[in-house]
């Protein structure tokens, strides 16, 4: 279980509004789908087998329910029967989800995600929109230098099935040890290939494959020779570099690389997937990653669409803004704390403080009416920015103390224009 | 299980933006207590009975745990060992909780709650601020007819003792009662009453009792002949005079009634409680509320400090914002749609969508890539205030036709200057 203390609190409230907005200029609509679904619609989506990753319980009703563990489940699950929304459908959350995880230290893990979907658009042009959102959204927080791996399901699927595996449950199980390679190494991923029983020859033919990569300029054009010939395996290129020309068009295809090892570790996707990652941090993991599901509406409803999305953790990305210090000064102090030299003047300190809040001002005051010194090193503790002094001379004088509590210097200002004159110091 | 749609998605946002601002005004710190709580958290301050009341569930480590069910708990749980913090602590969050609800029905209600509490300070003059807080949240998202019921749990306690009724037992059970009396009636709390033990005179006597009330000013005077002696009735009223004293030294007396019928539910309360109301609107319920609760510090941790908070509900203040037509227009649609005439003015059209969404301008335009007025009909039914529109004629003559939605008036304006032309025409 996690707190969220004040700083990092302050930190999220930055980064949330920073998301929003660039969700927002993309043509996004924000919602939030209920934290509890019933256990069956999470189940819909990746099977019971997602019992062992989430939260689940049974209601005093008996009905088993659960804790979501991702937005696209319920956003899915609140447009799957929505007839009367024009599409294509755009839609965005910020919220937390919960994933059960590490059972051994019996820990349950909330995280935030962001999340931004689009329903009702087969186009590339809609993978290439989410793309460039994911990159814009980093840019918009300061992480620069980032690139966007992209890959396309079918591409892998198809190669795959041109080495003779044909069931859905084997194909998924060899796509998750691709998805965990970048991971567990190489080395591991080819004992798990062997284990799940593929000769040494397929095992470094996949190898082979989940190794393409590199600048779409070059490898599109060297795809088309070293891939198999086949109907999924076109219709997987054409997605792809459908896909990059409108990155490019997005003007983002600097952020762009190849890369067939990408496939996304859960079921249901099924074209373009790909995941964003600082270019410095790759170690941190993707800071975002997503991509088209165009048989999931469908699970969940009746109106058939198909989709593509993206999505992103917080604490990644939070973790990746504080290596770099990207992070702005985001003090929730106040940022003026007005301090009364004794009691005569507390009724003219508190008018002040009320008069600062009502202009937006954070401020504040000693509630405990401790002696003056006392103030100043609560104030100090608080990290506040500006003391104001209040004594009875001062207000004899229609003057207060102005103490700049980082460099100690100190004037004197009007009483009648104090408000001013702090939006004015405050600058 | 509930979903939030745009629409009121959107004046979440808003009221979340706008509550966060007058916490910070007032120099609450936000944070965040992690929503999944150990059950015996939950129950140490609300007793067992707390288990009907909420979602709690076995993990698969056989601990029990519980979604938390108000704010209060985690946050005072987060600074109940933390000796670093300096006194007073002002803290405050935003966050769902979840209450199980008409078990008949089997739902679980999830709830948004905005909550600020001050630890350390034992002076009235902290319940004063968090009284002053919630008036000037109201005032800040336009709820400007609001009134602040208060009373003090020391004067109904000491009341009921001196009728006889010792155990806390009792008296909680009692409290209970006059807590629901405003939403069961007059008739029913006094079979409620009558129930519990107490003779026709001692019901008479209590009904008296929370049914004095008014102006300060008046009910002051009166109190001190009205009620019954007593050390405990000595000091709540000792607390509620210097709390009103504090109250008008910030600025809102004006917003005060004396209401001996206020108590509060909860058992932890023991000093000022009080509840924020809408004036026209009373029978939405309390759209704050709050009061002192000393002892519950002590109860999570080793740090025992005195404790005032207030907490509101966002689904009741959201009803009456609505009832008085408050919200301001939250649209979350693009405010401009880029239409273009045929494919070859496509990356143009693109580039113009980009150019504005780096001005944090909300724009879009056809994913799908529709004839002309496909995309008109698309951009009407998303309530976009402008469409652009681009054909190889405009783009020619260096100029993008501006179509107002509304009006249907239209103009060409110069493509090298269409952002700045946006700007002002958004204004």
């Amino acid at each position: 279980m996690k707190d969220i203390e004040p700083e990092e609190m302050a930190r999220r409230i930055w980064l949330t509004d920073k998301i929003r907005q660039v969700l927002w200029n993309y043509g996004f609509q924000m919602l939030e789908p209920s934290p509890v679904e019933n256990l069956e619609t999470l189940e819909a989506k990746s099977g019971p087998g997602v019992r062992d990753e989430i939260y689940w319980f049974k209601d005093k009703a008996e009905r088993n329910l659960g804790l979501r563990f991702d937005l696209t489940v319920g956003m899915t699950r609140m447009v799957a029967n929505r007839f009367d929304l024009p599409e294509p459908i755009k839609i965005s959350c910020i919220g937390g989800v919960w994933r059960y995880d590490e059972p051994q230290f019996a820990r349950y893990r909330y995280h935030t995600q962001w999340d931004a979907e689009i329903y009702g658009a087969a186009e590339p042009t809609a993978d290439a929109e989410i793309i460039a959102l994911g990159s814009d959204i980093l840019e918009s927080v300061g992480l620069k230098d980032h690139i966007v791996k992209i890959s396309n399901r079918k591409l892998v699927e198809g190669f795959l099935r041109g080495l003779g595996i044909q069931s859905q449950n084997d194909l998924d199980q060899l796509i998750r040890i691709i998805d965990k390679m970048g991971k567990i190494g190489a080395e591991q991923a080819e004992r798990e290939f062997t284990r799940a029983g593929l000769s040494k020859d397929k095992v470094k033919r996949i190898l082979g494959f989940t190794d393409i990569g590199g600048e779409p300029g070059t490898v599109l054009g060297e795809l088309e020779n070293k891939l198999p010939k086949g109907e999924m395996i076109h219709q997987g290129f054409k997605e792809l570099s459908g896909t990059i020309d409108r990155v490019e068009s997005l003007g983002k295809k600097h952020r762009i690389k190849i890369d067939l090892g990408i496939v996304r570790g859960i079921s249901y996707y099924d074209g373009t997937v790909f995941e964003g990652y600082d270019r410095d941090g790759e170690d941190v993991g993707a800071i975002f990653g997503g991509g088209r599901f165009d048989k999931l509406c469908k699970i969940y409803g009746k109106r058939d669409m198909p989709a593509t999305g993206v999505a992103g953790g917080f604490e990644r990305l939070m973790l990746s803004l504080e290596r770099k210090d990207l992070f702005p000064d985001t003090q929730q102090s106040p940022q003026i704390f007005v301090v009364t030299v004794n009691e005569t003047v507390w009724n003219e300190a508190v008018k002040i403080v009320q008069q600062l809040r009502g202009q937006g001002i954070r401020a504040d005051y000693d509630l405990k009416q401790r002696p003056l010194s006392k103030q100043m090193e609560y104030a100090d503790s608080l990290k506040v920015r500006i003391a104001l002094v209040l004594g009875p001379r001062e207000i004899k004088e229609g003057s207060v103390r102005l103490k700049d509590m980082k460099t100690g210097q100190e004037k004197n200002i009007k009483l009648s224009s104090v408000v001013d004159e702090i939006q004015k110091a405050l600058q």
